[in-house]
């Protein structure tokens, strides 16, 4: 039987309740933003006893529906001040959903300076005092963890940057290597784990593949949709999701040096077919899996020219974010700062776009390795810069009085310029998660639009942010494609999971109503719809292409009324 | 005729217009308001060309009406995002008044790094070049502009603060020495005029007191109107401001230690008694008006044991914000404070505030004199500390991870504790400006309510802030008492002054519609009713007295609706 586990930090109690029934449809996201928005004040302090954080993994996850391995974290978000969902692959959904457990729900605080290891175990979910655990990193806790519970055991921990309660930790998840490499990247996550007193949660057993309701049908859908995916998205087994350095940069829309320009001269340097060519080099690995049952394998391991590790899951977002829009061109230097950022549990993507606003302050010069290493070190380390850094973009430029801030709703945006990506840009614009790619990315081709023109992209965004969330309600990696043309088969994987007899366009209602529910929690947080907006320099400041974001604000407010 | 004069820091012209019918009943907050409403994009960057900074003289203010001659200087406001009037004294208001001066509209932005002095005299307007003035302090431009100009003119001026662009930076206006002591602090003007490069404006005429549409009555009302507030205010013009300490520390709800206690036992050392004490010891003064025709004289000459000036318009809030708050019980020292936030150009409130949540962080010993120099000075010298402080409470308190951030839409809360004052409370959660006490202050026994039961104070609060915001239209100084008492007498001094005939009640609706301008602002800004709450440490955790804030979330949401 599937239930929800409850563990409270005031009492140090763990109890298991049974599912609601209204919640049968819900996982991932869904299910985080649901419980959420009912149980969390939406003005509780982000870091208080009020907040909760909550751990679903996806309606899929478990089974063996590819690429279903996700899992949602949520809570109110330290960055956004938000409701916020962060999405992580890695081995830890699976080994949680077949445990049977729906829901993770940690609510309450523990005593200042407390930390604790939540331990999974087949019939069994307990506390345990982690002192000596303290101000370890992801890395020293995965190898920690992998040898008292032995390799298969699955992982969630925080590094020192989610102890610190930094608005830009993360929460990592184990990788099929045990390595911490798997980051729940976005809003700070980490900061309310933090809070809550909880160093890492170890799932012991694996359990047993999920049953759907309707096994014979899903296994069909299954068998075909993982063939497809197969084929279909071999650029990104080939070469990792890094093969989107070419194709953006092509179309003008690359970050490069606090979104100053679109393109970048040099970007070959570090685009996929050189981290896939470094990989082969170096005995590293292309085509890598986050979870069993992936078939798309996007993920690489990455060494360096003398064949040792340096990281692994070096994604396009942490290439742009600390690479070209930081200045900096070299991608063994960037893959060593992915693992620090991994390592101390810190979102590549907030932490690079808070450099880059550091660098336009005049802080570090753009492209200044060495500066950045040792800044990303302070922000663990707890300097007065380390902890403004750590707050993200939004407030580091607001300290440092930086005009250009490529922030929505106090979250930076990710590695594609809303300029020359329009779709992508509504989304940043709209979603209730702040500037999040994830939330609805329109990537080149992917809407039928010219991403270049404004007109229709609201509606394209809008499409897409439910297609989304149905991944990540579905537990699917997005990259299946939150797309029309994938509709029709997470429906049907929807209903043989469920034994429900859902229409593709209902399906598209549950998707939609969970952002309506997040939606009416930030608004509840003061977060209202004319927070709707990028901001003004995108719209003042032309690209080289000429391109500025223009699309209607009245629009954009407007998107999910 | 009257007139207003556009500024335009593009491209550095100066032009006349004549003022639209529909202003007629408007001035000050009514008129700043209004024209940013209009004006100015919600959504704009408050330090980008988009934002304006209007200067309006209240409706009455260049009259013999007595205590009229307040001013407001409105913009979108980089401390809360929100729109912003901040409400001062000193001789500038009247003087542009009486030229004819309904309100300065300064927009756009010049080149970066320029600075420039605003002429204005009987017949001209002119921007001249100030590079000699870059840098300068308040009272390093005071004694400047007196030297060239001559005693009888007036400024406004900002310091180092407004010309670092602070958020904490304040306009000075100079007083009747010729001193910048009198402050529009609230909000951060001071930085949007130092981004439109305007170091100072001088009005080097005082031009001819205005004459009311039907003068006979109009001065019969101000004679019984001044008698009655000479006669009735004599604590005021005893013990200054500062009379407040000890009636508030009675009531319980005086700031100490970052609104951790709510008494002081050492009250009597910082109380207005002991300033008077001083002052008449020490050749100082109190009873000291800030602008011709003010009949209750608040303010204050404050002198050292020797005799020699320390500062002056040493005020109740910064006595509680740089003192009490921040565990300082030193009047002398707190007066030095005052001097340094006056001549850099900070706001003592928001910058008290920000010092003692650093405090609560550790940063410094609350009580530390020597340490909050310093960081003073850092404030304007610029290091990351100062940037930090420079941005308020609400910042500082976010970046170093401080739970307990008594701040509104981003705006500290002054020196009432609203957990004993609810009212007061009410009107920092609910005013769109913010956590301002000016904006409709619930003094004790000033409602007829039980200060410390929640029970009425919305409508009280509301009451008090159409009130107050009647007042700032007017340029009546809020001192004369916001109050149903005065209504009557102040509708006289409306109709006599502009020739209508408005009821009391018609009075209201216009203030009304003044505060459902900003709220409309506020809102397009994205800033909903939501935000209308204060901070979660004020509901949860007791003063002695066991007392918490425990007014309705919904009906303060709902206070404006």
């Amino acid at each position: 039987m599937s239930k929800i586990i409850r563990v409270n930090m005031n009492s140090l109690s763990v109890t298991a309740e049974e599912v609601p029934q209204e919640y049968r449809c819900l996982g991932g996201r869904g299910l985080t933003s649901t419980i959420i928005s009912r149980e969390v004040l939406a003005n509780c302090h982000p870091l208080g006893a009020e907040n909760k954080v909550v751990i679903a993994p996806g309606l899929l996850t478990g089974t063996k529906a590819p690429c279903s391995g996700r899992m949602s974290i949520g809570a109110k978000s330290p960055l956004t001040g938000g409701i916020k969902e962060s999405n992580v692959g890695g081995t830890a959904g699976q080994a949680l959903a077949r445990l049977g457990i729906k829901a993770l729900v940690i609510e309450g605080k523990p005593e200042e300076g407390q930390q604790y290891l939540l331990e999974i175990g087949e019939n069994r979910v307990r506390l345990q005092e982690a002192r000596d655990l303290q101000g370890k990193t992801n890395y020293e806790v995965g190898e920690y963890l992998t040898a008292r519970y032995g390799k298969g055991a699955a992982y969630i921990s925080i590094g020192p940057g989610g102890e610190k309660q930094l608005s830009v930790a993360s929460v990592a998840v184990g990788d099929l290597e045990g390595r911490p490499t798997r980051h729940a990247g976005r809003g700070g996550m980490g900061a309310v784990l933090g809070s809550k007193g909880i160093k890492a949660i170890v799932i012991t057993r694996q359990g047993q593949s999920l049953k759907p309701a309707n096994e014979a049908k899903f296994n069909e859908v299954v068998k075909s949709f993982a063939g497809e995916l197969a084929d279909g998205k071999k650029a990104l087994t080939n070469y990792g999701t890094a093969v989107l350095v070419n194709a953006i940069n092509k179309v003008g829309a690359l970050p490069v040096n606090n979104f100053r320009y679109g393109t970048l001269e040099e970007a070959e340097k570090i685009s996929g077919e050189t981290l896939a060519q470094n990989c082969a080099e170096r005995r590293g690995k292309t085509g890598h899996g986050c979870h069993r049952g992936c078939v798309i394998r996007c993920s690489n391991i990455y060494h360096d020219a003398n064949g040792n590790y340096i990281t692994a899951a070096l994604e396009y977002e942490t290439i742009v974010l600390l690479g070209s829009n930081c200045g900096l061109t070299d991608l063994d230097r960037i893959a060593q700062l992915d693992y620090m950022c991994d390592n101390y549990g810190l979102d590549t993507m907030e932490t690079g776009a808070a450099l880059a606003v550091a660098m336009e302050a005049g802080v570090l010069e753009f492209g200044d390795f060495k500066g950045m290493q040792r800044l990303i070190g302070e922000m663990v380390q707890g300097t007065l810069l380390g902890k403004l850094l750590g707050q993200g973009a939004y407030v580091t430029g607001k300290v440092l009085n930086v005009d250009r801030i490529p922030a929505v709703k106090g979250q930076s945006l990710s590695a594609y310029d809303p300029r020359g990506l329009k779709g992508t840009g509504v989304t940043y614009a709209t979603s209730p998660m702040g500037a999040d790619h994830t939330a609805g990315n329109c990537l080149p081709g992917r809407t039928g639009l010219d991403d270049r023109i404004a007109e229709g992209q609201i509606a394209a965004s809008r499409e897409i942010q439910v297609l989304s969330t149905i991944c990540d309600n579905l537990g699917l990696c997005i990259f299946v494609g939150p797309v029309k043309g994938n509709l029709e088969t997470m429906t049907k994987l929807f209903n043989y999971m469920t034994g429900n007899d859902y229409s593709p366009q209902k399906l598209m209602e549950l998707g939609e109503s969970i952002i309506k529910k997040e939606v009416a929690f930030n608004e509840k947080a003061g977060i209202s719809k004319y927070q709707n907006n990028l901001p003004e320099f995108f719209r003042t400041e032309e690209l080289h292409s000429g391109l500025v974001f223009d699309v209607d604000e009245e629009e954009l407010a407007a998107i999910f009324a």
